[in-house]
Order: structure tokens, then sequence, then C-alpha cells
């Protein structure tokens, strides 16, 4: 590394000249390359930005200017160029660097991300502070085509377009968010994608008007109009001119000087700016640009095939999902799964195989995605929403207020529900059950294992009113799978084992802990405890969890959840609503803060939801 | 009435001509002022629309055909026409009509509304499950220019204009939501409105076009680009037509014949239709014309003066709100007051009126403004967002994300939180401290009457983190007003009255109750129940409300909010944190179902929050 290792402040780039420039980009890719192939990341939306990262801090000068990336997933290029070349090898290692812009990590970072179409918000946020204070620095959001379909991208640039002020929007177009792009959006960037020439022969049209002979009155006046709207005619942004901003594109986004150069003709412009630039994810790395899809999160791989290091033999939670959702809509063609641009994340890319046209893919647009679910199931079909737990929160209201008040009968099939590991706080899925159980009509259910998602997901579709599923990231148990589908009660948990003096009560993926605990009880302490898979946060089993509820058992909930209102909350509400004592409840969750990232079982250890934790939790109370 | 009385169902005025057409809407006019003006509701956006609403009826037929009326205010006469006239009168009230789409009404009725810009997403909803089963009737979302700037509603565009699908979308354009618009696409809608020229002339610039002589090679491209690009010319529909709809209007929206014209050109039609209608919000009424906001959503008036009956002399709650905003604004300039459509519901206006460059209306976009507001924390300001509890469910995701996580100084000013009478489930504040409370680094409080609201907000500003506070719709308790404003301590709860045997926990709108329910229990059981003001549901005050929650104290808690993951609920999780056994915990709230409209006294009776139930409630518990 001739140059990048020096860097230590974006100031540091700021005398370099353009052939030096050029090989930094390239150690930069190495520096990428490299650390992403250990650590997982994202590497593709990376690769796709150094030029334009480069750019923004030839031009730019962090952190008086704001530069905000959306989602943030793409903010490695900037992190190695604020500082944190020293670090970067800890990305998304526990106590490490995050994946994601963070404020806390550097005075450069403006603005923390994770969930996506925030920026523009913030940027105008940024933008209307300046204002008021008299300062004169530049906002800029970078945001991808992807996350610009989400509706708050939308409301901002709406505000944004009104201000006669300085805020610049640089739209990131790789051509796909995580999954490849759909909707009308899509279809308007790529219209201006293919049409570059559109920009240059608007010169061309003003000379043709200019050549019109003996124009009438009217013709005139027409003709006057059409200067005014000459603007709309050719140029592609025509969309974003509409909502007030000034568009130049699009831009080849590795060309550095050209970047450059339109960045420097923006700067302090008194006016909102978008500037449309086509970047190719996964750019200088052959496997990532072949397979971008791949290498948009990817987990560690060799560098030299782009093959995966770890190849899984058993299966996801996610594929489990997408198999048997297959299999169901083969028998029932009311069956419609819909994701927001996540159809391979969620495993609805396995029903969209075989069933192209009972597959919606409404692009980032969470809430859409709900309400459209809700008016679906109103009229006779079955809705299968599946999506991230927390993204899901983005459409907290839609679940409200379209689908349970009307007691719609839409699935939700919560992904990643838990502790996800490396992406952090952002993308820990542990408020769903907190979120969701307080809302009438909702039935919230997790499954012990992925063999048991199979029968929940079949079961979900015949409750005939809203669910909520949750199953966690990854990998199962591997345990064996059933073949035939069966329908579980609703509102009826499962009595694994029955024992005496602790009842080990535990919700979805913390089943197999309370097992594995209740081994080490009973080889340690000679006690068999209860064992209960509750499957229900919503409705409770009130009848079960209450035989075992005695005044001198203690029961112990378990759940990959925060404690503050979730399912442990829930049973204290029984006990209390029962006129039981509930000294006895030992609730075990995940505290009251946000979980840093870093590794998944690390995680669980330091919140006390592994096995050891749990046992000695349990030791603890029994004196 | 000559034929209103007569309209049984839809079909009842297909045969009418229009002279008698004209009759029927003189007929409706005259209904909803008469009741509206005994029942209150939303008069203008009503009056508005009763053209439109018949031609939509002459066309289209319900309910094979949907009809989505988006946040559903402007459903009366909609209502009116579909079999409801003899119920009319009960609109709003106990058991009576709703003021808004209800499924469960109405067959004519295709999905239920109150919250803003869900219509287009159910309308794709509606079409897809159409183009699934090969059906043909039509879909119309009907959404005003207010809701059109809600995210979702551009994310519902995007979607839409994707289809090869019948859906039609008809933009009632009155220049306003409930305040008059703001941003790019009022700009927008404004610059259509005033030139309709526009339309026309594009036939005036084709003529020009051909008369162009001797063009080359490279013209005649450009000429070909040209025309294909007319479309974006001299249309004002552009910003439609780019997300893929064909674009119809400006119509005048009180021109019937025009209306069913258009409708009947687009009834069918394979692909997205966007008719854009323009409309006077309460047409046809001289007080409404005159003040289309007070006649929004307006209380019991005098006909002949348009005059409200009751005049109030006691101060609302939003009231003192936005006098003490003011009042804080005055001596602190980093304070900046955000509101989404809502500056006179939630007395943001009386900021605005003082610092109208420190008040940001960003139009019905919850979820930008909640971002943008984390931003401008993070920068320096001391934002405080009123909005109604109801529509910060549409934020939830951002408030978590955006300033939870990034420990934002926001303040969060929650009008009409808890129960909100006659607008029923969609408006009712009942889950905002379920949807809070677990959100990490949050404040919840909420203050016992309207002079303590002043205090709460001034200390909400000081405590440098996020803060929600929810307070009750209408008139406070008349109580003195402090000038000189406090800090209360934060997660300090107030003790009222020390007794024993009972203590009554109440938090906000409960504690005047608790204090009634104190005296009625002195007085019929000579007991003196402890008295407290809870003031927070996060962070508790775990010392005061353990000094008082002995294993022989009947400790009640009382919320004006849903028990299921509530404030109550919190006390449990306190209680089980301390191993105290809370069996003598009574948890008093809303239970776990959608409440419907009706006054507001009354709705708090059936949900055993007024004085009489809570007494009867502790007597059963004390035995």
């Amino acid at each position: 590394m001739q140059y990048l290792q020096q860097i230590k402040s974006p100031d540091d780039i700021k005398t370099m000249n353009m052939s030096e420039l050029k090989v930094l980009a390239q150690e930069i890719r190495e520096t990428l390359i490299q650390v992403v192939s250990e650590n997982g990341g994202h590497l593709a939306p990376n690769l796709g930005v150094v030029e334009l990262t480069l750019a923004l801090h030839m031009v730019f000068h962090t952190p008086e200017d704001k530069i905000i990336w959306d989602v943030g997933h793409q903010s490695y290029v900037h992190k190695l160029l604020t500082g944190r070349y020293e670090q970067f090898h800890t990305v998304r290692t526990l106590d490490g660097l995050s994946g994601f812009p963070k404020r806390s990590e550097s005075e450069h970072d403006a603005f923390g991300a994770g969930h996506s179409s925030t920026s523009i918000s913030a940027a105008v946020g940024f933008a209307k502070a300046r204002d008021l204070r008299g300062g004169k620095n530049n906002v800029i959001a970078v945001i991808g085509d992807g996350a610009m379909t989400g509706g708050m991208a939308f409301e901002a640039l709406e505000n944004a377009g009104h201000m006669d002020s300085n805020i610049i929007v640089i739209l990131n177009d790789n051509e796909m968010s995580i999954d490849p792009n759909v909707g009308a959006l899509a279809e308007y960037l790529s219209r201006a994608r293919s049409n570059p020439a559109y920009t240059k022969s608007k010169d061309d049209v003003e000379e043709l008007l200019k050549k019109i002979p003996g124009i009438g009155d009217k013709m005139f006046k027409a003709a006057d109009k059409l200067k005014d709207s000459l603007k709309y005619l050719l140029v592609p942004g025509v969309l974003f001119e509409e909502f007030g901003f000034k568009y130049y594109g699009p831009i080849n986004g590795h060309d550095l000087p050209a970047l450059m150069t339109v960045l420097e003709n923006v700067k302090g412009i008194n006016r909102p700016v978008l500037i449309h630039v086509e970047t190719k994810k996964g750019k200088g790395y052959a496997p990532a640009e072949k397979n971008p899809d791949l290498f948009h999160g990817v987990s560690p791989f060799h560098i030299q095939t782009g093959e995966l290091k770890k190849k899984s033999t058993v299966p996801t939670y996610t594929s489990v999902f997408g198999k048997t959702l297959a299999e169901l809509g083969a028998q029932d063609d009311r069956i419609v799964g819909i994701t927001a641009a996540m159809g391979k994340g969620t495993g609805i890319n396995v029903f969209q195989e075989q069933f192209p046209a009972r597959t919606i893919d409404v692009g980032i647009a969470e809430e859409h995605a709900v309400t459209m679910a809700a008016a679906m199931a109103l009229d006779g079909y079955k809705p299968v929403v599946a999506i991230y737990s927390t993204f899901l929160q983005r459409a907290y209201d839609q679940v409200m207020h379209d689908v349970a008040l009307q007691n719609a009968p839409v699935v939700f099939c919560l992904d990643r529900a838990g502790l996800v590991g490396d992406d952090g706080p952002t993308h820990h899925g542990i408020f769903d059950v907190s979120y969701l159980r307080h809302i009438p009509n909702m039935v919230c259910m997790a499954p012990k294992d992925e063999n048991e998602l199979r029968h929940m997901l079949n079961s979900a579709l015949t409750y005939n009113c809203p669910v909520a599923m949750r199953y966690p990231r990854g990998e199962g148990l591997g345990v064996p799978m059933d073949e035939a589908l069966q329908v579980l009660p609703l509102g009826k948990a499962e009595v694994l084992q029955e024992g005496d003096k602790v009842t080990l009560l535990a919700l979805g993926s913390m089943v197999h802990i309370a097992e594995l605990a209740a081994e080490r009880l009973q080889a340690e302490l000679g006690i068999t405890p209860t064992v209960i898979n509750a499957r229900f946060a919503k409705p409770l089993d009130a009848d079960t969890i209450l035989q075992y509820a005695g005044q001198d058992t203690l029961l112990v909930t378990l759940e990959e959840q925060a404690v503050t209102g979730g399912f442990g909350s829930a049973v204290l509400e029984l006990y209390n609503q029962h006129g039981i004592d509930a000294r006895n409840v030992l609730t075990i969750g995940i505290a009251d803060s946000f979980v840093q990232h870093g590794n998944t079982a690390r995680l669980k250890e330091m919140q006390g939801l592994d096995v050891e934790s749990v046992v000695a939790k349990v030791k603890e109370r029994l004196g």
C-alpha cells in the first residue's frame, strides 16, 4: 500500500494528483476485497463507489460538510479515507468498526444508517440547521436507486425540492438494490441510462426551434411555453426536476475527473441538486461484477475463485421457509408471496421460481407492501409477506391500521428475528414481539426449529387472522424434516418434557437453549425441569403455562427479544390476570439497550442467552 | 328530500337524469350540513366531493368495482348513496355510522381508512387480486393532494405504474390537506392548475413541428425523440406520466357531466390512469368555503352563521402546548417546531406565528419529519415534533432507528393520546406507551393536567435524550396555570396524597380520575388511598413506586392506553425485577381490542376508565 496507509484524514488525499488517486483507488479495492474476504460484509456496493467516494472527499470537507450515506453499507471506502484504515480489518467484528456509518466512530460519519431511504431526510435536517445558523457547509446525501424507491425518500425529495438552499443528492444508480430493482422508478432510470444522447440533443432542439420561420401569435406563445418547458423535453431528469431539483447526469461513476468536475460545479449552489451517477456494483473484482447479488452482503470467501469459504450442510430457516411456501403454493393458488426487494434474502425467490405471477416484489417499500397485502387478503387471497424483523418496523402503522384493524389474514414471516450478528443494532430483530404483541387481533409465534417452521407456516395460513411468525437468521438446527405438514392448534404450547421445581418456557430460538439447559440442570443438580415450547407469544397458552406455574415452581421465560414489553412481560401479565404470585418468574431476554455488532454466539453470551448463562441464572435463583 | 331518501343503493341513481342529479346534489349538501352541524364531523371535504362521488357511482358498480377512499373522511356522500341515508344522522355517534369507510358497515366500503396515503396501495392489492382471478372489475383510489405527499402513496404509484392493468387513481386536488399544502408536489399541482391551456397547446406544438422545413438527418432524429417526448412537454401530468400513469386533467370536480365523461373513458382501460380533479373544499356552504380549515373537521355549529355551538372557556391541551412552545422558543432559539400538515391541530401554528423560520411543516410525511428532526437534534437544535399519537405510529421505525439509536434529543409531543371519541379506532391514541416503551433510550411521560404539560415540555427540552410526552385531545382540567416554568426531575413521580392499603398509581389523564376515585373511596370506605402521579412511564420511578408497593397494599395502575405492554405492564416488570409479589397489582387500562367511535366519556366508561368503574374495581379487589 503506497498511499492508503498514509491517509489519516481526508485532507491527505486532497494534495494527490490523478495518477496517484488512480493507484489509491486500486489499493482501496484490494483492501476491500482482502478484508471482506475474511470478515464478510458488503463488498459489491463498496467496490462500486470507490471513485465516487474519492471524488466526494476531494471536493468536500468533512466533517464541516456532511456526507450522509443511505443504508450505509457502502461507507467502507469513506471509512478508509477518514482515518480508519488501521482498524479496517476489524470491520463488523465485536468492538471493531461497524459495517455502517456510526457517529460514535468518527466525526466524519454525520448520520448513522442501516435501514433504507433515510439519507435525504437527514440531509434536509442538516441543511435546515445550517440555514438557521447561517452556515455555509455543503450537505450531501448519497442514495442508491433501490433506496430511492422507499416512500420516505420521496417525502424528503418533496420537502427538499421546496428549499432555496444547498442540498446535494447523489443518486448512486447501479440498477439494483439488493435484488434487481422493480417498478416505475427503475424503468424511468433505465430510460435515462439508455439514452445519454438525450442530454446532448437538447441543444439540437433549441437550434431547431430557432429555425422555425413565420410563427403567428398563437404559435409564438406556444413556442414560448415550449422554451420554458424545454427542460422537460429531452432531459432524463424530468422526474427530479418536477420535484424542484436541478438535475445533472447521468455521469459515469467510475470517471473520477468527471465526478470531481460536476461536484465542483454544484458545490455551494443555493438550490437542491440531484446528481445521477451510474456505478457498477462489484467494480474491479470479477466475481463480484459477475454476481453482484451474492457479493452484496457476502460471507467470507476465497479471493482467487470468489467461492464462499463455508458451505453449509444444514438448511437455513430462510431456505426452509422458501421451500415450504412453494410447496404450499402448489396446493393453494390463493397464496401470494410478497417481498420488499428481498426475494433472495427472505427465500421468496424459491416460491417465485414456481409462481412468478403470484409473487410481488414491490421494491424497498415496506409500507406499501403491507397495505397492498391487506387488500389482497380482504379480497380472498392469502398473502405471505416475507420480511426481516427489523424492516417490518417500517410498516408498524400499516400492520396496525390496515391489517389488524380490519382483521385481514396476512401472514408475516419475520426472518432475521433475534440477534443477527455482524450487521449490528440496525439489523438485530429484537423488538418484534414487543411492537406486535399489543396490536389487537395479531397472532405472534415462533418455531423452535426449521422443521416446526414448516408446520407453523402451514398453520398460519389456516388461522384466518393476521399472523406474525419470527425465526432467526442463518442455519437451522439440522433436525429431521417432516414430509407431511401439520396444523398446529392456535394458541397451544408444546410441553417437551415434564418435570418439577423449574419450568423453562421458551420462545422460538430459545427452545433449543432451554433443552440444553435442562440437560445441564439434570446433570448438575439432579433436577428435571419442565421444558415448554411456547410457540405463541400471543395468544399465550394460559392453560399450559399456568399448569406449570405453581407457587413453588421457578418459571423461566426465555426469548431472543427485548425483555421490555416482550414475551416474558406477557407472562407476567398472565400471572397478574390470574392472581398468581410472579416472584418465581425469571424473565430472560435482551436488556433494554441497543445491541452492538459482532459474532452472534458471543453477543448471545453477553446478553445471557447462552446455555451457560441460563443455567447459571437458574442455579442462582434456586439458591 | 325529493330523491335522497329513496336511494337504497347506487343502482337507484343510475336512472336519474342530469337535472335530477343536480337536485340530488343539492339534497346531499343539505343533509351533510344538517347532520354535521349537529354531530360534528368532516364537512368541508364532503361538500367538496358531492359531484365526484355521484359521478363515481353513476359510472361504476360497487361492490364489484372497488372505490377506495384515502383517509376516508370524505366518504359521507358515498355513505348516503350506498343505503345509509336512514342511519346517516347517527354518523360518528356510539353504535352509529363511522365517520370513515368501514368494511363491516357496508359491502360498498371496500377498504377501511383513517390514516393517510393508504388508498393506492390498497387499490394495487385489489387490482392484483382481480388480475389473478381473471376478473374485470374496476379499482379506483380517491386520494387528496395532501395525502399524495405521504411516502407510501409514492411507493404505491411506483408499483402501480409498472402494472399493465386497470387501476384508476383520482387525485382530488383541493389545494390543501388539513393545513394548506407545502412542498414540491403542491407547487407542481399549482402549476398544473394555473395552466390548463397547457393541455390544449400540445396540439399546437405538434402542428408547429410539422411546419419545420428542411430537417437534416440529425435534426430528424431529434424531432423523432421530440415527438416521443411530447407528452412531457406541455402536459401538466408529467410527474405522473413518469410513474407510468396515463394522466387526465385537470378537470373541474364540480362539473358532473365532465367527470362522468372522463370516468366513462377510463373505465376498463388496461393501464394505470390518474385523473386530476379540482374540487373546492366546503363547496356550496359559504362559511365552509370561506374557512375550509375550520370546517375540515368541525364540532357542532349553527347553520345560519357557521359559528361553533360550544365556545370553550377552558384551554385545550393543544393550545397550552402551542403557547408554551412559543414561550420557550422566545428564550431558546435552538427550539424548532415540526409538524406533518397539522399546524393547527397540534398547536404548532402558535409557535409558527412568532417563529416562522423555525417552524417546519413537511406535509403529510411523518417518516421524513422524524428523521429530519433527528438530524437537526444531532446538529445542535432542539426539534419538537408535534404529532397525534396515532400518526406517530407511521414513523415508529424512524423513532427507533434514527432518533433513539443515535440518542438524538428530539421531543415528541403526542397530542390526541388516549381515546379521542367520534373519530374512532383509527384515531384513538391508545398504543403509544406500548410502542415506545421498549425502545431503548426513550423517555415516555404524560402530564396530569394542562399546567403540568407546561412544565413537562420545559423539562423535556433539558433531558438531552429522546422524549415522548403524551396528552389527551380536547380541554384541560381548567386548573390554575403557573407562570414560571419548572424542570421536573427525570424519572421522578409525584406523590399527591399519602395513605395506606390502596395506592392509585396513575399516568397522565388518569391522575385526575385517581384523585376523584380516592375521594370516593375515602367517603365510602373510609380509607385513604395513596395517590401517585406517575409522570413517567419510562423510566419508572422505582423508588417511589416500591415505597408504596407493600405486600399488603393494593397497587392500582391507571392508564388511558392499552394494558398490553403498557404502563401497567411496566409496573409488573418492575415488581418482578425487585422480587415483589404482584398479586396485589391491579392494572386498569384499555383491553386488548380496538375501540369503536363514540362519545369519549361513554367510551371511557365502557373501558372501565371512569371514576365509578375504578372505585368498583378497587372495592371488588378489597373484598
